[in-house]
């Protein structure tokens, strides 16, 4: 693609997402990294500014705080906001439904992430199920991390023609490494109170069409979610007929227990070993000798990791919102390949029956 | 009841479900235990002679050192099973299927645990659906601890004529406390390698009727497992009606997210509180305030104790072979009053909507 | 011991000490529990009042509420203190401090917990080193878990003449099994910031004369705490003198790893095999087959169980204000015998070499 | 530095540690990294020779398998060994000792890995103490990464005229994150059977003028080690000269809590936030505000990433044996560079008092 001026964006909150949509935005070649708005003064915004991350003070006091510190701040919020042509906001949640007035008013698109409620930007995004609509919007939010596994994997079967209800249990990993040590959970199983839980309905958000009824339990793990599904199909189906219908899913790749993969810190060793920032698996990660078709009924599982998968659906739609690209499925490959992202076809052989 | 004489009852292999049937036999009435056989003289089997437990070596070699351990024994396997009216064998996993023979060649009835195929019995076991079969036989096999929760609750939905199908996802505990320093899982998530996983089939062995299938993941933790079903029902019904089902079953205690019993280690600290030997819960432990039902759909998360839940079966098994008793419904009253099993009633204050 | 009449005693806050100190109480035949103040109402107070303890609200406000969440109660905390020859503070760290004056005003002699500094009582209390101490005070405060301990041991390397200065680095455990669904850290290790840490100082408040230092980290399980210990002896010894000094505490238990004891999970499940309250492990549990004497060093390692190493402490703390006996060596022997305290010699066979 | 001619080196094991050592091989612009041999066809090595690794098999029967498995190999291990001027052998414990034999035969120069006893290499190496005595050697030993650690402080301390004894305690990663699915410990501390560990010793191997004790315990985690150490000085010293003395190391880093670096995970976050290969931290990680002299004491810890610490030391021992250069300092300073080693002054701001 080729675009006649870098789309200019500006991070609020570098945190767990932040800091990997900054990263990622700086492998776009239609993208530039104006700056980092935050509130804190700590190890993690020396290194941004270390890395050469223009800095901004989120707020006039913490500004004040980080200045105190010997932070090196290149204005407030305000002017990073001025400077950019797409806000994302990656700060915790509930405080993007704070910031949205102060984006609206200086009339800058945005993007909000999965912790804000669905009115607040008005539209839920994820890329392969209505990155169109998106389009000039004023303002959209990507789902969160399960919602956007659950959007990707159903609406591949919708498209095939297969989907009639799905029933999902989630087990969610308890905390990320970086916070693990406070507000962990250890060997222990903490249901969540409520079912159904809210990630079906979340779901619905960006496709109201959708069966789906989901269970949620934390687990006492950082490295990532792992979904178990239960589908009720539209008619008797080959596996031959799902595969191909998750294959039609670019940010959806096969795993074999097989090969070695049987559990998800072996995931992760993968993404390790790939060289990827932070290990992060930004696909949907099916284990396909796992998927078991009983007539009409479909059963499978696979790994989100809850750090990564939103990434290429933050840059899917800043491109979006700033009309860099109309064309979802071009918007799409782009992000893959800036991030190396595709099927993991190198695990198997030459003549390895598929998939 | 009263009986003429106690059944007089042997158990070999003291590891983890040894040691709980051999106190729980200790409760009853209308059993003796007469001795208990291993392989191994370490702490636990010296703690067991301290305690009056009569050892049997359960092997020649064996015995001769566990003598040379200066560990004192009352004779070798055989003379254990001569002394006795049932044995119940709770050796590791296969070898049960290589005790058999010599059970059956002594004619003593014998209890096999769950890690033993269906066919070495010829017949599993679980209380409150097939107890009279049992009655008389030459051997039975007390299911899995997963298989027994969803024979328990399934078994229940049926009699209700409410249960269709039911389709199950099992976070299973991925070792036992007792072992727990090796040999267990960190920081990840292992999912069975196959799907379905082998509990839907073995539930079919106590009922062929039942529609169920599981998936299953090990998962790091070491109280116990958590099951999440979604059932489809044989027609639209309410909470109540599927509370009323379930309150059937003696053997299935209600609990609540909103006393405080959120997580499974609140239950197991609950057990503890109790009085409970080891903290052990013998129901299976389902969250009524976290059940729901959806026009003909029904979901539903329990706890289940796997060192536990099998003793109270082990127990009705024992008497179902020795003839003590022909009703069912008596031995299951019997047991649970021995054990302490039943409605965790004191969590309700006096005017507390039901459950 | 032959007492006219039982003293009378009440705690205050029934939590993971609370339930204990009072289950304890119910143990000794010199002593009667006369209630138990808390101030909520969740499943562990109804459990209580289940069981038959008299139970009241500790504040004016959380009364009305336990009240109105049909908990009978029996007054509030002034008619317990009242009621009462000695009260037990167990509510979490700092409100004892606050509720001091409270018993003070009331003219009650009471018992604090480590969380509490020494100045709030003006002593702070390990039964084998300074019982006589607390007779007829006013209040004395047994001291933290770690700090039982460290007392314990260094007092019995004292007696001996053997110790110069220690210097130990403690694990302890990241939180109780009870809490461990929120606030726990998970795969990772936490340093206390501060070293020395507060061990060894506290220590000193019990006997200023210990030369100790200590180094903590959190570590992510749940079971207890681990103690290592490198000390400076005032001269060459041998192993044997060393466990002589231990040996004269009657609550410090020697287990070996070579009885298969090499894990603190295997300490916990012999515990819970002897059929204690909670599995609780009252001792220091000291591995004699790791410990080495090398010249005028030594180093050794135990397990210490947070939750349950202060109850007999706490105990004889009750029985010193109430002048109970004035013989400490007395009290010890008869809190021993009511909870089962003492050598673990049945890990032992006839002629094994000791310990 | 100016090479004629680059190192060729091959890797023989290519798990944890040879896949890093390949890896870093690739770094050095005077090192060419010739092939990698291994006995498996998982997806390790399939993502290998998807990166452009060539492959050999490493015993004939294994290279008809892989082979069979559709894998692409260049040879056997004769093969890659002929091809190179010093192999790295970084197979499984004890393997390295059958392999060595081999690479003698050859007449190879080699490098073993910390889990082969001294006597197999006859010489153990730690660059910044004794680089220039593997100059030249047909084989040295890279000790373990524990051993690594203490031989890189206290030599800092020993040149500085400081070091009269330590004593250590050293908290174990129970496994690694790789193979975390399978014997790992749960929530449980497992200590050494032995007193002291063998850590102090291995120490010897490399200076035998150390006076060290170390003792040591597996954790429940899989980021690291934790050192814990209490020093004797030859004087009373200050702060200020002991951490002079660390900081002649360039291999220690320093770190504070008060930074948000309180725990090994936001350390190893640290590390993916600097774009390493897995996050890996080559450095000793040693904590200044932790740190702490009191008269002629030193008392501090450290983290040891037991996957990556060797790694530099390897390619530096790679280096002496060829002869890349006969300058250890030159050496390190090359290997640090490329590898982004050295301190994280990035922490600090401008003004910030040191360190």
């Amino acid at each position: 693609m080729t675009v006649s001026r870098k789309i200019r964006v500006g991070v609020n909150g570098y945190g767990v997402i932040g800091k990997r949509v900054a990263l990622a935005i700086g492998r776009q070649n239609d993208m530039e990294l104006r700056g980092v708005a935050d509130i804190t003064a700590d190890w993690r915004l020396r290194l941004a500014v270390h890395q050469g991350v223009r800095l901004y003070g989120a707020t006039t006091e913490d500004a004040r705080a980080m200045e105190a510190a010997n932070l090196k701040l290149e204005g407030g919020l305000d002017e990073l906001i001025a400077d950019c042509d797409v806000v994302v906001d990656c700060t915790p949640k509930g405080v993007g439904a704070r910031n949205a007035p102060t984006y609206r008013a200086q009339n800058r698109p945005f993007v909000l992430q999965g912790g804000e409620a669905h009115a607040v930007a008005g539209h839920s995004f994820v890329a392969e199920a209505n990155y169109v609509e998106a389009i000039d919007r004023a303002a959209t939010r990507v789902v969160s991390c399960n919602t956007t596994s659950i959007v990707r994997t159903l609406t591949a079967l919708k498209r095939a023609g297969l989907l009639r209800r799905a029933r999902g249990t989630l087990l969610r990993r308890a905390t990320d490494p970086w916070e693990s040590d406070r507000g962990g959970i250890m060997n222990t199983l903490v249901p969540e109170p409520a079912i159904p839980s809210h990630q079906g309905p979340d779901a619905r958000s960006v496709d109201p069409d959708l069966d789906v009824v989901t269970m949620a339990v934390k687990v006492p793990e950082t490295l990532g979610h792992l979904h178990y599904w239960s589908v009720q199909m539209t008619r008797d189906a080959s596996k031959e007929e799902v595969l191909e219908a998750f294959g039609t899913s670019p940010r959806i790749a096969y795993i074999r227990t097989a090969d070695g993969l049987g559990a998800i810190n072996a995931v992760k060793e993968l993404m390790a070993d790939l060289g990827r920032p932070h290990g992060d698996l930004y696909e949907v990660a099916l284990w396909t000798d796992m998927l078991r078709v009983q007539g009409d009924e479909l059963f499978y599982a696979y790994m989100v990791d809850n750090q990564a998968i939103v990434i290429p659906e933050t840059i899917d739609a800043i491109r979006a919102l700033a009309g860099g690209t109309r064309d979802g499925a071009a918007s799409i490959l782009q992000t893959n390949a800036s991030l190396g992202i595709g099927p993991f076809d190198f695990l198997r052989a030459g003549d390895d029956p598929a998939p």
